[in-house]
């Protein structure tokens, strides 16, 4: 039993083509007329599948395939089809598709679920225009109320609700497990890795057991404008002679906690940023990430100790320098369900897949909906682990094996029915 | 024989109402309206106080009060009265209004010199709306050619030559020493010393024997821009990184060259420049400074060295760190004329004013003439050793001291004409 890696392939080229940018990438940012172009693409598509699509109230897209026991809950799938402003063709796109892809699959074998099937695509993972990012699967999960976020604003003051409604899908189905709708039994994310790792041990499947945890920092050093020229050494105040040895405290303080610690200054504002003026003060972030608290917590504190010892060390004759660092956002270690983990690792040793597990380093909208249910990740290669970038690419075999072991991971948690004949054509072989 | 401080003062703080700032500065960009009201009120003074004004073909105003011997090349003066966008009251207003104040001063007492006295107003010293800085000096030098000069283009493409016209400075005599108006005798420069030295060491007056050497570069980092989360360190190929150790590195070049040494990078461009993601690739600077050019060439070979050491160091399995560093302006050290710089020290001497020897860190104008005469300056304290900023200020004591000291040097070299009866009261009273 395996998928067709030719029609998933297409399917993904066909859906990049809404908001297709010259150089091979996607912008489709979430709740935009492209988005609602994609949305309305991924709908027909379901709805040829056979499937029963409802729109909940923050916009996101079920479609289900009924199981033999409608009071079994479905075992779910998918991702999120909105883009960063210069994103690629895969992330989160891939994750919906291949959902899809597995239906298309499980309709072309005439094979029948126990538990129903449901394929979701989940409104504004990316978190581009809109914030929280995964607002979606975040507020099925009941982390925001669909009220607060559709008064959340983008930059121009257009708000959610707004879009949602001009788009058309500011659905009526409740966002969140109900009554009607039960949550998942189970619910398993085929993604793009994002990172190198797949790629530099050259495997093509990655079982995802969690997603680090994650805690940013802003970071404010203040020292003394001055001119370059007048200025001697030893009465400098410079904010980003600190601001290094911040950089390189934060990549020791990542490397101690090896393999899974990460620590990254990714955003600096010097101030006033002219060559020939010693930076007076700078704005800046750290992220640190972890696959567990108690090095998260070990992380953090070194942290604000390196930044008390930078500005401790950068003191001259003429004062000091102020390291100011402030929590912005947190978010908890996710670990996956070990049976869910399971399946997927069966699902890929059935197949003959080579694999890895792997700890995601970034947020996924399973993260949030594995709050709620049982739930695992699959990670397949991408093209220098880049994404977030019209670069992104992966290749049409690794796609195809990780719906495969999609697939299989689903069967093993939804149950395949053996049709009567069927079975006694089995036993009579046997 | 002393300078009237007060008027100094008052005169400091009327010039200061044209562009005035809500935060205490001053806005008065070259070659503006205000750089034209500016100019018209100091060309009023200077021809309120006797001077016979000329304006040159880059827009430079000088005004000169005659000698006894009419041969004699001038003893000049001066500085400039365009501000930075955020500029203060008193840096290049102080030298033009000091030199105003020797004249009204000789004036009061009814003191005729041997050589011709001139005050000047170079254009555009600043630089920060046409480039290059100190346009006017520099042309009076012969290092640029007004022709050229006129063609130079501000952001909106608007020229000098044609808001020269504008303003009604484009001037007919020549720009440079010629037939008609010889190059100075000698040149003194009296500026806040923008820097934090005399201030520091609680000096009143500067005695500035040269200007640092000034080596400036431009930086390109690249690296790769990767997820924070999905990356690993090891596998990371972070410019931010590969920034920091360059940071330090050039701090250490110009402390290993103490005291004159100076080591810069006042401007980073970080992208992508988002707190989750591993910075990509890096535009910077660095700006060495040197009293000495063997020195600033060991500086520029270490930096050169940082630069190929830190690209080694920073290479990972995935690949490597570029770390170019490329030439983008220079000017060589300057030494003022030994003589010059003794009429400053015996004038500040003859007054009992505790002063010091210090190297200018800073570019002025006094650089560029004294390619031409001999020359020198004279440095007062700015409180905390900020300029180009609203903030910049100075006190008035300071100022008054280096304007007398100003009116004694050129005194020394101008030769003051000893009336024939005065000197023969003089002899008699003997």
């Amino acid at each position: 039993m395996r998928v067709n890696g030719q029609r998933l392939w297409d399917s993904l080229m066909e859906l990049a083509q809404i908001g297709a940018t010259d150089k091979g990438g996607v912008k489709r940012i979430a709740l935009t007329e492209l988005d609602g172009q994609g949305r309305d693409l991924v709908v027909r598509w379901m709805r040829e599948a056979g499937l029963t699509v409802r729109v909940d109230s923050i916009g996101n897209i079920f479609g289900q395939r009924p199981g033999k026991d409608p009071k079994r809950a479905p075992v779910g799938t998918g991702s999120h089809i909105d883009t960063q402003p210069s994103g690629g063709k895969f992330d989160g796109n891939y994750g919906v598709l291949a959902g899809l892809e597995v239906v298309r699959t499980l309709n072309d074998l005439g094979i029948e679920t126990e538990a129903p099937i449901e394929v979701c695509a989940w409104t504004n993972e990316e978190g581009t225009r809109f914030t929280p990012v995964m607002m979606g699967s975040g507020t099925w999960a009941g982390l925001f109320k669909p009220e607060d976020m559709h008064l959340r604003p983008d930059f121009e003051g257009i708000t959610v609700g707004e879009e949602l409604k001009k788009i058309g899908y500011l659905g009526t189905a409740p966002c969140g497990p109900s009554a009607e709708y039960p949550g998942f039994a189970a619910y398993f994310e085929a993604h793009i890795e994002q990172g190198p790792v797949l790629e530099d041990a050259d495997l093509p499947i990655g079982v995802v057991t969690g997603a680090l945890g994650q805690r940013w920092f802003d970071v404010e050093i203040v020292g003394q404008e001055a001119h370059a020229g007048p200025t001697p050494m030893p009465l400098r105040r410079d904010a980003l002679l600190a601001l290094s040895h911040l950089v390189q405290a934060v990549n020791r303080i990542a490397l101690a906690e090896a393999p899974h610690g990460r620590g990254t200054v990714g955003f600096v504002q010097v101030s006033p940023n002219s060559r020939n003026v010693i930076p007076g003060s700078i704005k800046s972030t750290i992220d640190l990430r972890h696959a567990d608290d108690d090095a998260l917590n070990r992380m953090e504190k070194a942290a604000y100790a390196a930044a008390e010892e930078i500005a401790a060390m950068v003191k001259t004759r003429s004062g000091g320098v102020s390291v100011k660092v402030t929590p912005a956002t947190q978010f908890p270690v996710c670990k996956f369900d070990p049976d869910c983990i399971n399946a997927v690792r069966l699902g890929a040793n059935a197949l003959g897949l080579a694999n890895m597990d792997i700890v995601s380093g970034a947020g996924h909208d399973a993260v949030y909906v594995g709050r709620t249910c049982p739930a695992a990740m699959i990670f397949v290669p991408c093209k220098d682990g880049i994404s977030h970038n019209e670069v992104e690419d992966a290749k049409p075999e690794h796609l195809e094996a990780g719906c495969n072991v999609l697939l299989g991971a689903m069967l093993e948690r939804a149950g395949v029915v053996v049709a009567k004949e069927k079975a006694a054509a089995a036993s009579t072989l046997a």
